[in-house]
C-alpha cells in the first residue's frame, strides 16, 4: 500500500468536504489558531514516517501529553494508581465534577481533566519534575529535541484555569491529591501547552504499537502494560465521544482541544492526525473524518 | 405565658431524652467542643431576653452568620443579588458541587456554601471590609462589643477548607464571582468563625422579627425585605432538611454546624437554640427537638 | 378592608399587565382553554366568600387536588405515610425520576407526582375508592353536589400517562406500591380530572385555615395536622418554584397545570386563584402575580 | 497451540481460586443455577470447536442475547436505529433511569436495557416476530435446533418486571417507542429467557468474528458493519464495567446476568465462558478471571 499517496488523498478529501465544528476559544492563545490548518503523519513500527499537509507544523498538544503523563507513570508503579483513578469511560462532559462527587474524589479515568491532575500528582512523586519528565519523553522518542511550552499558552491557561483549580481542590478536599494544588496545577498546565507536530507525536507515541518498546529498543512499558494503555485510551481517550469514535475509527485514540489526537495501530504503526476545529465533543472534526477515512479504506481498524 | 419557666422545662425534657447526633469534627477546632451543651434564649419584641441553660456560652456560629450576610446585601441591593444566585431549596447536601454545574455557576440559594461565597463577595463590593460590616451588625443588635472571631476556628477552617475553595473556583469559571477567590474565601472563613452566645444571636436576629426595624429603632430592612428573608430562611436556611424543620418546627431558621438555629417568630421574638450534637443533615439535634417542643407548646409556628 | 374590591383591583391590574406564560397542552382536553381567564375567591373563616372575574367558572383542577387526598390519608393515619414518602422539597422538575432512583423509590414528597400515587395507593388502602373519598370531601366542603370528573380529560391523562405509568412502575420495582399499578393510575387521572372553579376550592380548602375543623365543625386533622399540611404546602406545594413562592407569595399554597393556585391563610381564610398560562415551573403566571399583589397589600403573609 | 489443553488449565486455575461473586437473584427460577457451574468453549473460524467443562449445558442467555437483536436490525437497517439510540458507553448502573431522562427518551446504548428495548421495538417493525427472528439466527448459526426460551424464566421476568416496564413507559413518553409497551416487553423477555451452552452461544457469534459473514457463507453484516458492532461490544457491552473489561480482557464481549459472556476475537474466532456468580457489576465473575487467563496466555487481545 502506497500510504503517502493514501495520506494525500484523504487529505483532498477531508479538505474538499464542508468545513465542521469550532476552534477551541476558551484561551484567547488557542483561539487564534486557523481553523484550516490539517496535517496527518503516519509512523509505522518498520519504516520511515510518511506525511501530508501541516503535519511538520507544531500546535499546542493540550490533552493528548496525558498519554505520556500515564506511560510515565504506568512505566514505574502499575498498580498504585488505580486505587485513585478508575478506567471507566466518564460518559458525561469530560471535565464534569458530578461523577466526583458521587465517587467521592476518585475521577472516573485518568484522561479527564481530574484524572489527569492525579496523574501529574503521581508523576511529582514518582519523578520529581513532571513537567520534565513528560518533555523529555517526548523529545527523545520523536528525536526533536525543540520541542517545548508554548509559555503564553500555558500563561493563559493558568488564567483561566478555575475549573481545574476547582478540580484539584475538590480532590484534595477528599484527601485524593499528595502535593499541594499549586503545585499540581502548575506541571499540568505547561505539559499541555508542550507544543508538537504530528510528525512528532507519532514517533513519541510508536511505543504504544510496539508493545511498550522506546525507539532505542529498551522497555517503557511491559508487553501487556502497552495493551492495556491501549484499551485506556479506546474507551477513555476520546471525551463522552469513546464509543463514537470506537464505532467510526476503530482505534484507540487521544485527542486534545488543540485539534489533534494520537491513535495507535497495534504492531503496525502510530497514526496522528490535526484539524484545529472541534466537534462539540471536543475532538478534532476533521481529524475524525480523516481518521475514518484511513481506517475504512485500509481496513486496519483493531475489531 | 412564663416564658423563663417554658424554656427551663424543655431543657429539662431535652436534656433527659438520649442524646443523639454528633459533634462536627471536619475541623479539629469545632470536634473538641462538649456535646452536652445546651442553651436556648428567647428574645421578644418588647420585652427582656429570657434563657436557660447554656445560653450565655458562645460558640462556633458557623453558616447562622450567612443569615447577617445576606441582610446586608439586600439592605443596600436586594434586587442585583438574585441574578446571581437562586432561592429555591438546595434537595442535596449542602455544599453539593452537582446543582452548580447544572445551574452554570448559580448557587441555588444564598445560603449553601456556594451561594454565602456569592453573598460574601457581593458584601465586599457593597462594604469593603465583609468580615467587618458583619461583626459589626452583630455586636450593635446585640449590644455585646465582645464578639469576636475565634482564629484558631478561622485558620483550620481555612486549612481543610478545599472544598470551599473548589466552590469559589468552580464560579469564577463560570464568571460569578467579582473578587478573587482567595478575597472572598479569607472572610468567608472568619465570618463563619464568630463566637456568639444564644443570647447573643436572639437579640442579634431581632431585626427580622420586628419587620426590618434595628434595636435602635432605624431601617436595616423593607417590612416586605424582612418578610422576603424570613420566606428564605425558611425555604432554605437548614440544609437540606428544610421540608421536615417546616414540619416540625414551622419556623424560618438558620442552622450552623457549631449547633446553633436562630429562628424567628414574626411580629413576637427571635429564639435561638444551641447543642453542639448534629444530626445527619448538619442540624443540631438537641436544638431541632427543643425548638420543635416550644412551638408545639406555645402554638407559635407561622402556619 | 373591602376585601371584594380589593379582588376586583388586582383582578383589574393582573388583566392590564401584559400576557405571560404558556396554557398547558400536553392534552389537548387542556390546551383549548381560554388563556384570558382570571378569577380569584377569598374564603374568610368567618364571613362569606368574595370573588372577582371568573372565579365561579369550574376548571380542571389537575395537581391542586393532591391537597385533599393527602388530608385524607393523614386524616385515618399521620405516620405510616411518611415512610414511603419524603416531605423535602424536589429541587428539580416536579416529575422527575432522578431523585427517585437515587432514594430508591421514596418520592421526595407527596404533590410531586410520583408523591401522590404513592398517596392515593395510601388512599384506596384506607377508603376502597379513592377517587370518591376527594371527590365527596371536595363536595361537602364547598357545598357544591355538582362536581364531578370531566371524563375527556381524564381519558386524555389516561392516553399520555406514560410517563406517570413509569413512576408508578418505577416504585413497584422498590415495593413501594401496594396495589397493581394500573389500580393506583385510574384514581389519579380521574381526581385530577375534577372540575371546580376558585369559589369552590376557597371553600373546600378553608379546613387548613381553620386548624383541621370542617365546614360543619367536626375535625378533619388536629391542630397540629393542620400546621404540617400547610408546611408541606409552602415547601413542596409549588412544583420546583417553592422558594420563590414563597419570597414573593409567601403563603402555603398548591398549584396545578389547569392554572389553579390554592393558598391557605392560617386564622383567617382560604384564597384561590385560577389563570390558565402558566410560567415555566408549571404555576399560573397571572395567579402568582395576583397572589403576590394580595400579600403585598394586605401584609398578610405568614412571614 | 493446543487449545483444548489451554481451556481444561484454565479451567482448573479459575475453579481453584476462592469463590466469589452473587448468583443473580432478583428472580427466583435464576436464583436457584448451581454457582459452582463453569464452562468455555472456543470456535475457531476455521476449525472444529474446543471446550470444557459445562460447556454444553445450556443456561440462560439473558443479555447476551442483545447482540443477536441488534445484529438483526443492522443487517437489515444500519442507519436510522442511531437516531433513537447513542452508542456511548453508560458510564453508571445498566439500567439507570437517570440518563435516559437527561438525554430526553434516548438511550445511551443498544445494550442497556432501555436501549434494548429500542431495538426490540424496531426489531418488531422490520421482522413482525422479534423473538422469532432471534430464536432463528441462533439456532441456526449453532446449529442447535432444540434452542428455545424457557418459559418459567420468560414469566419471572415479566412478573418481576416493573423497571422494565417503567423505562419502556418512560421512552413512550417521550415518543421513542413505536409499539404499545406491552407489545415491546414480552418478546423482550422471552428473548432474555432463551437457553443455550457456551458451545451454541460460541458457534452462533462466529458470523461477528468472521466480518460479518454467517455459518452458511452467505452475509449477515458488512465487513465494516461487522467492525462496528464489535466497537459497540467493547465499550458498552459489559454494562458499567466497560473500562475495566478492555483492560483486563481486551475483547469485544457481551454479558448477561445469567452468567454468560461471548467474545469476539476478530479473524480468529468466537469465545464464550459460563459461570454463574456475578461481580457487582453484573459480570460473572470467573467468566472474566477465565477470559483474562485465555488472552493473557495467547497474547490474543485486539490492543
Amino acid at each position: 500500500m502506497d500510504l503517502k499517496a493514501l495520506l494525500d488523498s484523504i487529505a483532498r478529501d477531508v479538505l474538499a468536504a464542508p468545513a465542521r465544528g469550532k476552534v477551541a476559544d476558551y484561551i484567547p492563545a488557542l483561539a487564534k489558531v486557523d481553523a484550516q490548518k490539517f496535517g496527518m503523519a503516519f509512523a509505522p513500527v518498520d519504516g520511515p514516517l510518511v506525511g501530508t499537509g501541516d503535519f511538520q507544523v507544531p500546535f499546542s498538544a493540550q490533552s493528548v501529553m496525558k498519554t505520556f503523563a500515564l506511560a510515565l507513570v504506568l512505566a514505574k508503579d502499575e498498580d498504585s494508581l488505580w486505587s485513585r483513578v478508575g478506567r471507566e469511560p466518564s460518559g458525561t462532559a469530560f471535565n464534569s465534577l458530578v461523577h466526583l462527587e458521587y465517587e467521592r474524589g476518585i475521577p472516573r479515568n485518568p484522561f479527564i481533566n481530574a484524572g489527569a491532575l492525579v496523574v501529574i500528582d503521581r508523576l511529582i512523586g514518582l519523578y520529581g519534575d513532571a513537567l520534565d519528565a513528560v518533555r523529555t519523553l517526548v523529545r527523545t522518542e520523536s528525536g526533536n529535541p525543540d520541542i517545548d511550552v508554548d509559555m503564553e499558552v500555558a500563561r493563559s491557561e493558568a488564567e483561566y484555569g478555575h475549573r481545574n483549580a476547582a478540580l484539584a481542590h475538590f480532590m484534595s478536599s477528599f484527601g485524593n491529591l499528595e502535593h499541594p494544588v499549586a503545585r499540581v496545577l502548575d506541571p499540568y498546565f505547561r505539559m499541555c501547552a508542550l507544543r508538537l507536530s504530528c510528525a512528532d507525536l507519532a514517533m513519541a507515541g510508536l511505543f504504544l504499537a510496539r508493545g511498550g518498546l522506546r525507539a532505542d529498543g529498551s522497555r517503557l512499558l511491559s508487553t501487556s502494560g502497552a495493551k492495556r494503555m491501549n484499551a485506556v485510551l479506546l474507551t477513555c481517550g476520546t471525551y463522552d465521544a469513546a464509543g463514537d469514535f470506537a464505532y467510526r475509527v476503530g482505534l484507540p485514540g487521544k485527542s486534545g482541544v488543540g485539534g489533534g489526537i494520537l491513535t495507535i495501530l497495534p504492531g503496525r504503526g502510530c497514526l496522528c492526525v490535526w484539524g484545529p476545529a472541534l466537534d462539540k465533543s471536543g475532538n478534532s472534526a476533521r481529524g475524525v473524518d480523516g481518521l475514518d477515512e484511513f481506517t475504512t479504506r485500509t481496513g486496519w481498524s483493531i475489531f
